[in-house]
């Protein structure tokens, strides 16, 4: 028998920052036909409130620490604001969705950053989807909505990337679904030439990949996106798409459509 | 066949702002036998982080009026650091936490209080507990774990007092569970002399109740806390417990049970 559908969804900060295209998002959302799960990112609304609460944002090689103050906020912001106001107008559009983070349900296992040449504080490398947990939310008829706030199960909350909770509860839940991902970002898709947002390449696989890569047309920030891509491609999922956020409508194929 | 158990315990601001006291009560309910649910308010953390933000506290007649910028707060606060800190703690101390506000899982449905003499801004009245939804959770093994906000089914949280939350709950849980209420306070229960904190009245009714109060020992603030005991037990709650905290284990037995 066929596994049922499974589509998982990551909004950036892009989105969540603006009320209009937050709104207009979860609509498109709220219509995207069966079972579903959301995952959303924080974005710069924690820095802004972080910085008048009188909380400094430390940057090591560009990427942020999180002590234990930031984490607060992190909590505060993505936990609180963003993930509850979310759940709020998803209600409002019919669809019963539940906020989580990963120590909710003990959905998201993950481990505390070992320290190297860097402390990036309380960060955390997810360990394991408690897919059994996030599939009880989902046949009780509920839409998840995950922050990207992940727990060590020892009481202790840790701040986690958006886009690797998005693939690894997709690579967990492919145990019962045939799961795409959308990653609904500010480009249209990946593109051929940066400077040319129609230049959307349609569709990729492990060997136009290579070519991709040889050609130099794939670099910098979307490498590591696409490696992530590949690997969770490589663990069960499906499809993954990549473009904005009108690629959730059937109206729309100009996006990017990832298989192996 | 008798129905089963189902404890709804409700914890103040008093325990929620001291990490040990927070920390002790949750190692209690966390042995608590039986089905459970866990109901916080937010205590002064908000009132303190809305001063850090620069936002004013506006009371009248002694009660806060929640305007846009302290719902942001209290959404923050209760939903995110608070809720999400305990969810944690209880996930090390083994219990399926699942931290909710009444939006998510649509479980808690009010309206914005109506403007009469005073416009107390995005504060809701509880309407309808979804017991159906709070019992999937329930079944599927989760310990829900509710903050003082509900939703209007139209985008729009509302901030709700936690009392009345944990008895409207109970009230609704009471469809499928023999339900009991403890409220945990800093006092050993109802006391028949303010100043003997030993005094504590084991057992109230309605027939003692109305005794009490002709005596003049029940007024003031603990009035409305025992007509709202009275109204939930009148509607299907079978006990409500008042007392500090370490009611919840079988060692102590003083504090104050109200049946009718």
């Amino acid at each position: 028998m066929p596994k049922e559908k499974l589509s998982i969804v990551k909004i950036g900060g892009n989105i969540i920052e603006d009320d209009a295209s937050l709104k207009s998002f979860l609509k498109l959302f709220s219509v995207l036909e069966g079972k579903k799960i959301l995952v959303h990112g924080g974005g710069k609304r924690a820095t802004s409130i972080a910085s008048k609460l009188g909380i400094e944002s430390k940057m090591i090689n560009g990427r942020r620490i999180t002590d234990a103050e930031t984490l607060e906020v992190i909590t505060m912001v993505y936990g609180g604001l963003v993930n509850k106001n979310i759940v709020a107008q998803l209600q409002a559009l019919h669809i019963d969705a539940i906020g989580l983070t990963g120590a909710d349900a003990n959905s998201i296992y993950s481990e505390k950053r070992p320290v190297k040449d860097v402390d990036y504080g309380f960060v955390g490398d997810v360990k394991k989807v408690n897919h059994l947990s996030v599939e009880k939310l989902i046949q009780s008829g509920f839409t998840p909505v995950f922050c990207a706030i992940t727990h060590d199960g020892q009481g202790q909350l840790l701040n986690t990337n958006a886009d690797t909770i998005t693939s690894q509860v997709a690579i967990g839940m492919s145990k019962f679904y045939e799961t795409a991902i959308y990653y609904c970002f500010e480009l249209n898709g990946v593109l051929k030439d940066i400077n040319d947002k129609d230049s959307v390449i349609k569709h990729i696989n492990l060997v136009s990949y290579s070519n991709l890569l040889k050609e130099g047309i794939i670099a910098d920030g979307m490498l590591p996106k696409l490696e992530n891509c590949f690997e969770a491609l490589k663990n069960g999922v499906q499809t993954i798409n990549m473009g904005n956020t009108s690629m959730l409508t059937k109206e729309n194929d100009n996006f990017t459509r990832i298989t192996l």
